[in-house]
């Protein structure tokens, strides 16, 4: 027969189910019966948790009285136990309300609002699995905010399920409408470094989160969690038409998730904004996450620095010894030189340590975290670099071997507590199949980047890290969902095609990348993207697809507490007049406007100094050149600024005049509304000074 | 930006790629270069073998010259060894030719011709994964014929890699242009009931095997697995665009598959051909699998059966004991009496046996397969069949708790051969969450229906059956992949909707279920549909999408070497004009062939007796009323055959007018054309009569 496949698909589902149910009950199919409702503050959304005639718990979403998200079931499998799907009954249910504002050490915005309700309700079987069994229990907590909701399980203490098992989760959403997505495939590859997909909700394959949904009726939808702690990462599979489940990332032995009740899920989170800029505007994951646990974290210092990167992406060095090698005594000194120069707080340095020799993408057992190589005098530079206000940034390549990295972890801290580093970038490149965990038995297993184990060695990492006051900022990371509120010291991942790929990438980031990052990798949390390479100019001569300008406007567009300028010092020297913006930026900020923006498309974002008054403003397009419109109504009313634009010169064009920059002053005050012009692959920076 | 997605998402994917090589060398990508290539016997296919610059094994499928399967990689992830994906180098490859006929003991056709060329591949590591470690091998082995190939890994006896823990596979199958799939999903449910999926390729989720397409050129590929012994079946995972790539059914604990070198995986199927009909004219499954282990298997008895069973889903009979019982002495000796006036071989008698008062659908402790209930005098009914030549059927529902059934598989079985039981039906529902494993320490395992676990245990079964010359036929079973053809004693199974969901299923089976089971899980097996119901009703009255004539039809398009008449015996007393069909159809046959037919749409069928010159055709339509034509052209020259008509009548419909039906005799030859008219829903069935 011909039918139209997306309402083939739809329509079978609902076959599908009304299945399900009458195999289960072999009896007509029933019905699911409303048991709880709760609302968002403003009444914005709407969540109602259903129970249907064979006892499958669901939820489903409305907004505005619209239906977001269909009815969706909730449940699990086990490995050892019968799965939680059928059969549940509520005992009862609570509700709570919730309005506090709490400060940021440092972030997007200073105070950030916690409003939402929380609704809890507990269920337990309504008949044991087996006749000798007892009936089990589960709560499902969500709490509902304007802006979006999160949800999670809570596994109680209970006799009948003590070690629970997990081998999936029975998640789903029902994403009711939802026309396009943005995402990257999850379950391919040990890393997130994939250019995104742009394609019809209705072709999305397994997908990591974020993932972006634009709805027909033009509401944007992030799919996410927050707090993921001791827990395996949740992966959004397609099942038909636009349900989706989640799927937990594999482990390499053993159940997907292994835990002792009671313990709770991390959330799953879903952002809900009527313009793509609601969605970053949301901090919907933070609330979602617990309190600092760190206490005084002032010894965490936001800051811009520089290092011996760029030219071992370009290859013209090395990081392992010999004739190119680049971690040298000489060099090093060379790069303090120029950070102490420029103000920049610190200076890292890869390939400062032994072990870089072996097949380093696929090994990791050769790296030494204490030695340097003999070319490398660790403690000379330390001291030289603090004798110019200047530390050095750790770097810990494991190749993902987190065990191996873990046997040295005490000594790689405390050596770099005692040479005054303030923060470690580590890395877990795992080309051999996964990260890897020598077993005290001698077996190795290998784990997925972002499974339960994984998510154990990072806390791990970021705990001991705390305890010397280290910031610790990971490449090859797990996902980020917001664990820097409680953990303050995670400043930082990539997790992302990063900078990098404009070096050796085939392709290079494409001119719309920025503007895919910011509406999805960037809704979890500050990328240590590494931008500012003003030279435009990659390995072999592989030319950026991005303006000069586009570069500057990364600082501002790429959040992150710790920026590099990821440039060579000699290139720097080449352009001082777009260095100055690099200079000037700050990486800490008071506030932060989405002014607008598409995803994909453009986006155009304001931030305020949290040291100053003064703003910046970051613009990015993609291919397409397009004329900006900014409205400056968020600047303070009588206030007058002096605005320093950098901005794409005319005719200036990625491919054929990426150079071309304009860079301008002018004075700007509340309300004034400008057009900047930005060229294909282009973008604009500004500052505004605020005047005494 | 703006992009036709499916565009996007293609070109995106050669992105992707370059990036992962470039990554992977820090350089350009590389382009693959060929290291092998073998063509079907009439050049028909061409299959070719790459290795690309980063030691990436690929392969394509060309078929006439033009493409069919783009460059889609080889390869494993394993859970305590690095991966296979890259540095790989060829070792050697060798070619062979084969070209033999051999017999099947029963089937759609008596002769099989196996007319293919071989390539194997040998594959080791251009370096060894650790600098200490030695480079590991594998071999891919490649059987390509006129009308698909067969590929899969074998795993050579090597010191550095015995224990063999796969975590999943890496195989893709990159369909260039495939356009529609007809899919049901995969990892949803522990069962393949579910109504099939039409929907663009680009729109498939994670699907079971087979899987069948239609390319832009209308091009048709299947993609299934041949010879699933003691590994994971294999699903379909849509990556993006159109490249898909196996992911192995997961295990419960552990890897997906556990086995130790030496040990091969089973083969990789892609059946191709220009119009639906070829798919289904394939041997191709049955070649790949190896021959009769099983001697003489003359004891394997295709046959008709009836049984108390259409009751049971009517719920005017239970299961369980009490007022309702249906398996009682009385009811027994009624069916035997039927079948033995209409000459059936056999009596499925489900519910005589203890353990169906608990909630049998998720346990199944309490089954017992030796003891029957006190209403049923087992060895009183075995006997009176015996007296009348009439045997039972077997019947072990086993809820999907493997282990229990195991623990009582040798008296269940020494007891069904005790009393002359031919076959039995297994049942494996498993609504618990998976099949069950009652591990010697205590803990319960639950396994996926078609995980490497319930592959050993369906294998354990059979062979264990065959001991006792006793026939093995699963519902809710693992996937067929031609095991028939070794163990000729698996003489069907269910594996996908059957006749209950007309007396209970919500919907009940739509008009096109044949026409989609034909093209799709057909191409696997035998499947046991119990077809037959004139009746047309089921539960609570509920209307089947079926004509009468359709019903008939069935027994020659679902092809199975035990096929039941499905309704009560008082239903065929209503209907006796069309129950001399079901009385006369053979089910074992010399030849089989495809008239015409569009996946989903249509189908028309011939098979010729197995045991006469008599040849039988069935039609079935969808939705959709058709005059079919059907071309005679496979009779015997110069003989003249009586054609016994059976076909919708004037004004039949469905839903209208369901037992409407012309029953009609003809004079037929060879070359004669005829148009039959098939009703909305209907269809038809035809014996043509050989005559001396």
């Amino acid at each position: 027969m011909n039918v139209r496949a997306t309402a083939a698909v739809r329509y079978r589902w609902r076959w599908q189910f009304g299945v399900l149910v009458a195999f289960a009950l072999c009896s007509a199919p029933t019905v699911a019966a409303d048991v709880a409702v709760v609302e968002s503050p403003e009444k914005v959304l709407r969540v109602t948790v259903s129970i249907n005639g064979e006892g499958r718990v669901g939820y489903r979403v409305d907004r505005l009285g619209k239906p977001v998200i269909g009815e969706s079931r909730l449940g699990f499998i086990f490995a050892d136990a019968p799965k939680f799907e059928r059969n549940f009954a509520m005992v009862d249910s609570t509700t709570r309300s919730a309005d506090s504002t709490w400060e940021q050490p440092w972030g997007e915005r200073r105070f950030v609002r916690d409003r939402h309700n929380e609704l809890r309700v507990r269920l337990r079987e309504s008949k044991a699995p087996y006749p000798a069994a007892t009936a089990r229990e589960f709560t499902v907590v969500f709490r509902v905010f304007d802006d979006g909701l999160g949800f999670r399980y809570e596994f109680p203490d209970q006799a009948a399920l003590k070690q629970v098992n997990i081998t999936d989760e029975l998640t789903e959403f029902h994403l009711l409408d939802a026309q396009t997505a943005w995402w990257i495939p999850a379950g391919e590859w040990n890393r997130y470094e994939y250019l995104y997909n742009r394609t019809p909700a209705t072709e999305v394959g397994q997908a990591h989160t974020p993932v972006t949904f634009r709805m027909t009726n033009g509401l944007h939808v992030a799919v996410h969690e927050a707090a993921l702690v001791d827990y395996s990462a949740m992966w959004l599979r397609r099942v038909e038409g636009t349900r989706f489940k989640a799927t937990l990332s594999p482990a390499a032995t053993g159940p997907r998730v292994q835990r002792t009740a009671p313990f709770h899920t991390p959330w799953r989170s879903l952002q809900i904004a009527e313009r793509a800029a609601g969605l970053y505007m949301s901090d919907l994951i933070l609330n979602l996450n617990e309190p600092n646990a760190l206490g005084d974290v002032s010894w965490v210092k936001p800051h811009k620095y520089v290092g011996i990167w760029w030219s071992l992406h370009l290859d013209t060095e090395t990081w392992s010894s010999g004739p190119k090698h680049g971690a040298t005594t000489a060099n090093a000194r060379r790069y303090i030189d120029f950070a102490a120069a420029n103000g920049f707080r610190s200076v890292l340095i890869e390939g400062w340590n032994l072990g870089w020799e072996a097949d380093w993408f696929a090994n990791g057992e050769s790296f030494d975290f204490t030695k340097a190589y003999p070319d490398f005098d660790l403690e000379a530079v330390a001291a030289y670099g603090r004798s110019k206000g200047v530390r050095l940034m750790g770097h810990h390549e494991t190749s993902g071997f987190a065990s191996h990295y873990e046997s040295q972890l005490g000594a790689a801290l405390d050596l770099s507590a005692r040479l005054g580093i303030e923060a470690i970038k580590t890395g877990y490149v795992a080309d051999a199949g996964g990260a890897k965990f020598l077993d005290p038995d001698g077996t190795m297993r290998f784990e997925w980047h972002d499974g339960q184990a994984m998510s154990r060695h990072h806390l791990k990492v970021v705990t001991e890290a705390a305890r010397r006051r280290i910031a610790i900022n990971p490449h090859e990371p797990i996902k980020d969902t917001g664990l820097r509120r409680t953990y303050p010291n995670w400043v930082a991942r990539e997790g992302a095609r990063g900078m990098e790929y404009n070096a050796w990438g085939s392709p290079p980031n494409p001119p719309e990348h920025e503007a895919n990052l910011f509406f999805t990798r960037m809704l979890a949390g500050p990328m240590d993207f590494t931008p500012g390479v003003l030279s435009l100019v990659g390995r072999n001569g592989q030319k950026f697809q991005s303006t000069i300008a586009k570069q500057l406007a990364q600082y501002v567009v790429l959040y992150s507490p710790i920026q590099m300028a990821a440039d060579l010092p000699e290139n720097y020297a080449r352009y001082p007049g777009p260095f100055q913006f690099i200079k000037d930026v700050p990486v800490d900020w008071q506030d932060t406007r989405v002014l607008d923006g598409e995803v994909g498309d453009f986006v155009t974002v304001a931030r305020k100094d949290r040291a100053s008054e003064d703003w910046y403003i970051g613009g990015v397009t993609d291919e397409v050149a397009r004329s900006l419109e900014i409205s400056l109504d968020f600047l303070s009313p009588g206030q007058r600024y002096r605005a320093r634009i950098y901005r794409d010169g005319d005719g200036a064009d990625w491919q054929t005049n990426p150079h071309a920059i304009i860079i301008e002053t002018r004075m700007a005050k509340q309300g004034d509304r400008w057009r900047i012009p930005v060229a294909a692959g282009g973008g604009f920076a500004i500052r505004l000074e605020a005047l005494q």
